[in-house]
């Protein structure tokens, strides 16, 4: 089950200016299951993003990235239950058949919808079940309808995600929301992951792709369940430019405000994705400082936070602090001196000097293991850069849901 | 249960000239236990080894290295039920005293003398216990013994790995014969393996340490279980020089052909302990060729070998292509044309184009994935060059394993 994670109250998502979503039944991989989703942008809405480095990119993003240079996006369509992936070109032609449907539906060019999909790969697109559904789709947009969005694009996810935040910029309140899914395949560039963040600030076009890049690397960036990378990995940043404020223009003050609320949304939608990975029991978070830059602080991060001995002992509350330090002895950062380490279970000092620390108690770390949510410290102590990764830990389940999750 | 893997008959295991081995119960972790072992070799032999590249690496590795580097090795002492790892210079200080003892046992000097201990680690190597138990291991030397030191060194193996094999080079019959234990952490650059392999061939100084690599290139660096590698990780090649050819002194005709034989050795023991993999039910053999260089298709080989994903549906026996041409698509190669290559699962052509093979039928892959023993072939259509990796499916079983080990 999710750990401590709950989908939000619909009250708490709260509507930002210039988005509109609708929902609607294709019936495409169950018969009446809400899996189809249309996002409608107001005009001058700004759209950046980012996306899989898998060299099996699905037709979707391929797609994305050529209507993205173009600019001027005014619609999304998502789809659930088929990722269209592995689909070669006839995957290309349906998911810009996908985007002249929409875009007929909303008066505007097919190369301003942006397509989005996720579910079982190499099985083709049933677009004769999509496209009779948009206008259904189209007739329930409404402002208010984040948490209804956030329910229809999950897969595997067994809680909907999304988080809202407001704050002041140039004496306006500008509002920002989120929603993503994801839950397993999940690791750094990118995962089983969709992620959509929505704000009415006002940002020139020219600063777009840098925040989505600074966002997603301290937040989607950051987590991973099984190490898998998948096909369709995407994360869309939107700025309506409702609010009112004057335009943010360059990296200042206003840029910094505004990164960190949508920060704030992206890492609570990140980390609801390690609460609910596949089989979860235990949430972690694995921080790691003292090191000389940042790619070395996550490199070591991610060698503890993707091995499976390290999470299979958190699912047993094992205070295994030998599977630990092996992570940090083979994370690949070949000068690292292991005498000069220190390894933290929570608050609980339990390794330095190359082993086990002096007053280590077995039952004090056994203590912090039986908790919902551990932290891993560890300081390299030979620099200031710092990197954290949230991962979950591998369950009997985890085995389970991927074994059956084609039957 | 082990995928196709019986313990070596005894007969089996050949003597080879040079080599004797003594076997004695120290108590280490479990009272009884046959878990103390000596190798004494005659004057004269020649050693080389590889070890662990994991920063953390044990303090019997350290004290290897050292060893090794003054030549002239006359015995080898290990212990299993505790790995001397984590210890510090107090771990290194009793590896040092296991040395002298065994050392006074043979009249020669510590430094003649390699020791070995795996088993966990950040526990203290219990000397009071392993000390007395020696002269008992060395009153039991015997030239016959290497199926009692193959059992003798396991841990959390389930069977026994042997393997022996006999050429002729110079008109002389050589012999090699290899052990080894590991079953878990197991992935290159090493594993929780201890592996060695003695022969009775002639071979000059200067071409031991290219044959132990050239051989461990295509043999334990080449076996993953779950991607984890260990503190303690050693592959120790051996040459008594006792068999009467004239020495090999360049790579030449005998250097193959006795490369062959021991790479032949050290292949069935690395593929006996994917086998023998924690909760492993599937031995599954990862084929990529047609790359512009090994490290590529290794890379590759590798991405499959340790997806969660791809190991739990093959534990399902799920021909889920889709998590295959995943995990090739993150392996990192970054300008891999995926248009241009082919996936098989057996003999059955599933992937090319991009997707799905053009005659692809669900129930030919489905009967692959049924057998025991499936290997999955990938072809790159960029080259000449080849890897093949070893490894089992992830089953509930190794969460199980690796969820209780300790306890």
């Amino acid at each position: 089950m999710p750990v401590n994670l709950v989908a939000p109250d619909p009250a708490s998502l709260l509507p930002v200016p210039g988005v509109r979503l609708g929902i609607a039944s294709a019936g495409i991989k169950k018969a009446g299951r809400r899996d189809l989703t249309l996002i409608e942008l107001a005009p001058g809405s700004r759209v950046a993003g980012v996306f899989t480095q898998n060299r099996f990119c699905a037709a979707p993003v391929t797609v994305c990235r050529e209507h993205l240079t173009r600019g001027d996006v005014r619609a999304l369509v998502i789809n659930t239950g088929n990722a269209n992936a592995g689909t070669g070109d006839e995957g290309l032609d349906r998911a810009r058949r996908t985007c002249s449907a929409v875009a007929d539906l909303f008066a505007v060019d097919a190369t301003q919808v942006l397509p989005f999909s996720t579910g079982v790969i190499l099985e083709p697109l049933p677009i004769d079940k999509i496209l009779p559904a948009l206008p259904a789709a189209h007739a329930d947009l409404a402002a208010g309808h984040w948490s209804e969005a956030a329910a229809a694009i999950m897969t595997t996810d067994i809680v909907a995600k999304g988080a809202s935040r407001q704050l002041q910029i140039d004496g306006r309140t500008i509002t920002v929301t989120g929603i993503a899914k994801g839950s397993g395949m999940i690791h750094p560039n990118m995962a089983t992951m969709l992620g959509f963040v929505a704000t009415d600030a006002a940002i020139a076009p020219a600063l777009m792709q840098r925040m989505v890049r600074d966002v997603a690397d301290v937040s989607f960036n950051c987590v991973t369940v099984d190490g898998d990378t998948s096909t369709n990995d995407s994360f869309i940043l939107i700025a309506t430019g409702q609010a009112g404020n004057a335009e943010i223009a360059d990296a200042g003050t206003d840029y910094s405000a505004l990164k960190a609320a949508l920060a704030d949304v992206a890492i609570e939608l990140a980390q609801a994705m390690a609460r609910d990975g596949e089989g979860a029991t235990k949430f972690m978070t694995i921080a790691v400082e003292g090191g000389r830059d940042r790619a070395e602080c996550k490199q070591i991060a991610y060698a503890i936070a993707r091995s499976p001995l390290v999470k299979t002992a958190f699912f047993a509350s094992d205070p295994n602090l030998g599977r630990i330090l092996a992570a940090i002895g083979y994370a690949g950062v070949q000068d690292l001196d292991v005498n000069a380490l220190k390894v933290w279970l929570g608050d609980v000092l339990v390794a330095e000097a190359g082993g086990r620390a002096a007053g280590y108690s077995e039952a004090a770390a056994a203590a912090v293991m039986k908790a919902a949510e551990i932290t891993v410290r560890v300081s390299l102590a030979r620099g200031d850069a710092r990197a954290t990764v949230w991962t979950c830990d591998f369950s009997y389940d985890y085995v389970k849901i991927n074994a059956e999750y084609r039957t």
